[in-house]
């Protein structure tokens, strides 16, 4: 019998937003994956690692996000025959992923590799919009509102529409574009709205209720918008 | 010196999706807090249940939602008073709450009436969304997706825009408006794209991949509508 693929959520910093579940799977898999970045860096594996101790690791190393989506595919095809090849053995595999896995979490890359010959399954965590609001004390979405979530790759005119028609609004992975995001914000008059969010839970955690007093450099990786109606 | 009023996620029914956070601060709160409907029934005390034992409970009896707003601001209005009067004695309060306190949860109204003056924590915990996607095995959102939350309590007008715009569409608290939001998903062509979610994570949880199944009778209170591109 073949074992399963878990795609377990740890959230998005802080160890104590680990779910119950998370932490018994973690402890129970045979094998425990997670990305590891050209810094050597997992950040995955950091928030659960007082719950790794024998299990044997399987770090998938990623390419940095700059060079081309080719080498990035190959790693995931790469990474899906060796979590294959455990699997066949029976072993149970858990994928640590941050926030949720089925929200831009990696693990999606390697659930469309294996889940139609594996069973797969996601164990849903702490988002980082959840865990955003929480750290900034901005109740997200209420009553009759309405919730956009979009990212630094969607287009002006997308950002726009959303900002200029739902109450709230979340603008992912933000850091890179952070002065072309407070143009926009400021063009749909939302500013009083705003608000800025760097790594939620983590060590450098960052909140700045007035985004006028945000800087021209680019911002964290690890960082989001929230524009919410009369936040 | 006045104690903390946490609004505490418990998820949307799986026990073990409680984070580590959440039970140590239900385990070490003096004052229990949590919504009690009419039936006498709360599901967020009922997730929570095992780590209850010692602390004085408080619950929040709230009239039937078909009842008139007045009564029910009147019984946030006292449970506030209530609340308050235990955190000047210095007492940690813990209200927990469906999903996540600060995506659509109860918790806000006591928030938005005690945090002027008193020391108010959220703790995110793991929302219907996301625990309705990994239940489903449909990933939420992936690369340049963008994500719109709606409720059956947006027009048709707004459903339809974001239908016709989103890449992913989720429609919360369905169930009682189930054949209009099936009607418009038709007119947006984007059956292959929906599945119907009741109750994720609870005894009586349900999911509907083909939307073309579901029957003319209203749904369930706890129902949403993930619609995913290609899903």
């Amino acid at each position: 019998m073949s074992g399963c693929f878990y795609g377990v959520g740890v959230g998005t910093g802080d160890p104590e937003l680990l779910t119950l579940k998370a932490v018994r799977l973690i402890q129970s898999a045979d094998i425990i994956g997670y990305l590891k970045i050209e810094s050597g860096q997992s950040l995955a594996r950091d928030i659960a690692s007082q719950w790794i101790d024998k299990q044997t690791e399987l770090p998938i190393h990623m390419p940095a996000m700059s060079i081309q989506r080719e080498q990035i595919k190959q790693a995931y095809d790469q990474a899906a025959i060796a979590i294959a090849k455990q699997l066949e053995h029976g072993k149970q595999v858990v994928f640590l992923c941050e926030g949720d896995p089925f929200f831009f979490g990696s693990y999606i890359y390697l659930y469309q590799r294996l889940s139609k010959n594996y069973h797969c399954q996601s164990i849903a965590g702490v988002s980082s919009i959840h865990a955003s609001s929480a750290l900034a004390g901005i109740p997200l979405v209420q009553q009759n509102d309405s919730l956009a979530v979009l990212s630094s790759r969607n287009s002006d005119q997308e950002l726009r529409y959303a900002l200029e028609n739902f109450a709230s609004v979340v603008i992912m992975k933000a850091g890179k574009h952070r002065q072309r995001i407070i143009k926009l914000i400021q063009q749909s008059k939302r500013e009083k709205d705003s608000c800025y969010i760097e790594r939620a839970g983590q060590k450098h955690e960052k909140v700045e209720h007035n985004i006028n007093n945000l800087t021209q450099e680019n911002g964290d990786y690890f960082s989001l918008f929230l524009i919410v109606k009369n936040k």
